[in-house]
């Protein structure tokens, strides 16, 4: 892939099966989604934990029923192949990990697009905060927290939250810098000891990689979008179609379009 | 009503008849709401146009089918009784305007509380910027414009906004207070000639009433809640019930609560 590939460009090259490996880093002025498609029965009740949990689960884009194509978010591209590997759940259970699901689509089918953190990690990097998990060449640590979200109808989950170590004295910075993505995760969920959170070891993340925390470091929590699927599964909806983590869905939308002033 | 009034105080005076007059200037550093309920079967199309319009309609709460207390805004509060005036409307029609609607609830209600403009007026007020028609003891004026929302399923409108007259030189810091307040319409969507907008005379506005703009004053646009009356509308619902104009839901939420920074 080029560095300098488009959001369309790297779709593409997606699409035609030629990249089926995580997403980071690529077109990165522009945002990520994670993608949550589910049966039409089920979508204002999915909608509705969205929307009263946006720190972990911002919208960006919702299609209508049987769409594929993200009109407002990337004119011309199709749900159904343009994420280089996709989760097929059945009952809540893992049921495919597959790079296209036009054999699973029918018209009933609603398209979430929610926003991921990737958005705020190259302002990050922009303000010279370092990102431990770039630097290592690992996913983030992400860890499930004893916070529940606000349920809705029979969709639950608990916080999960990513995990970033941020040198002590560009701790205040870090919180600048990410609350202008409030459409994105926004301002961290909390600074310092994990167990607040009730996250007993950092070391041992639920999902992702553990990175090292150096002394004069402090952990930083931000909601994390790996909520969403834990809420959909929760529901145990007879099908159900996530991205694979980190495989997620590039859209046209620069991050900045996302950022609240 | 005692200006000190908490926001539980006015409800129950509400609730108990002593106040059907419009809400504007009660319990002040509280959140208002615009009020829109629809039927079950038409609840995801509607949120989802509210979600793809989050300027004009941005989202505080949507209570589950049948329920009828705002548990996140304003617990203990009762949807069919602490508005004071509302209007209820058969296939897109005004059938009545009544100050409670007990008679009119079923179990498949979804009651949908979207952000105020009141909530800025206070930080507009705060940072020195005059009101025009708070000054003038007049409603705000609002005008349809030539911008479509984003539709959904059979959800449509047109773009409304409330006009206020800001002078030249708080122009900028108008636009500072308010973008603030993503969540409650947020940043002006236009600043000066009405023209632009579709708008041929300001002394004729759609809804609320005309206000004096003054030599040296600058007419500034925002997005406004009335667009998702006229969205609920637009699908000719067999039945929906708003609010009254200007007699809003006043939930518990303080407007700070809904600063992005």
């Amino acid at each position: 892939m080029q560095p300098a590939a488009t959001p369309r460009e790297v779709r593409e090259s997606i699409r035609r099966g030629q990249w089926v490996k995580p997403t980071s880093g690529l077109a990165p002025a522009f945002a990520q989604a994670n993608l949550v498609i589910l049966d039409r029965s089920l979508a204002f009740e999915f909608l509705l934990f969205c929307v009263r949990n946006p720190k972990p689960c911002p919208v960006l884009e919702v299609l209508e029923p049987g769409g594929f194509e993200p009109r407002i978010t990337a004119p011309g591209a199709d749900i159904r192949t343009d994420v280089p590997l996709y989760r097929v759940w059945k009952r809540g259970e893992l049921h495919a990990e597959t790079p296209e699901i036009s054999a699973h689509w029918d018209g009933d089918m609603v398209s979430f697009l929610l926003g991921c953190s990737f958005s705020f990690e190259s302002a990050l990097l922009a303000s010279g905060i370092p990102i431990r998990n770039i630097e290592e060449g690992r996913n983030v640590s992400m860890y499930i927290t004893n916070r529940p979200c606000i349920p809705a109808g029979r969709f639950s989950a608990p916080l999960v939250v990513s995990m970033r170590p941020i040198p002590d004295d560009l701790v205040v910075r870090a919180v600048q810098v990410t609350s202008r993505y409030a459409s994105v995760h926004g301002a961290p969920v909390h600074i310092g000891d994990g167990s607040a959170l009730g996250i007993e070891d950092l070391d041992s993340p639920d999902f992702g990689d553990p990175v090292t925390i150096h002394k004069g470091e402090t952990p930083v929590f931000w909601a994390c979008g790996v909520t969403s699927s834990l809420a959909a599964l929760s529901g145990r909806p007879e099908l159900c179609i996530t991205h694979s983590p980190g495989h997620m869905f590039i859209t046209d939308s620069p991050n900045e379009s996302w950022a609240a002033i």
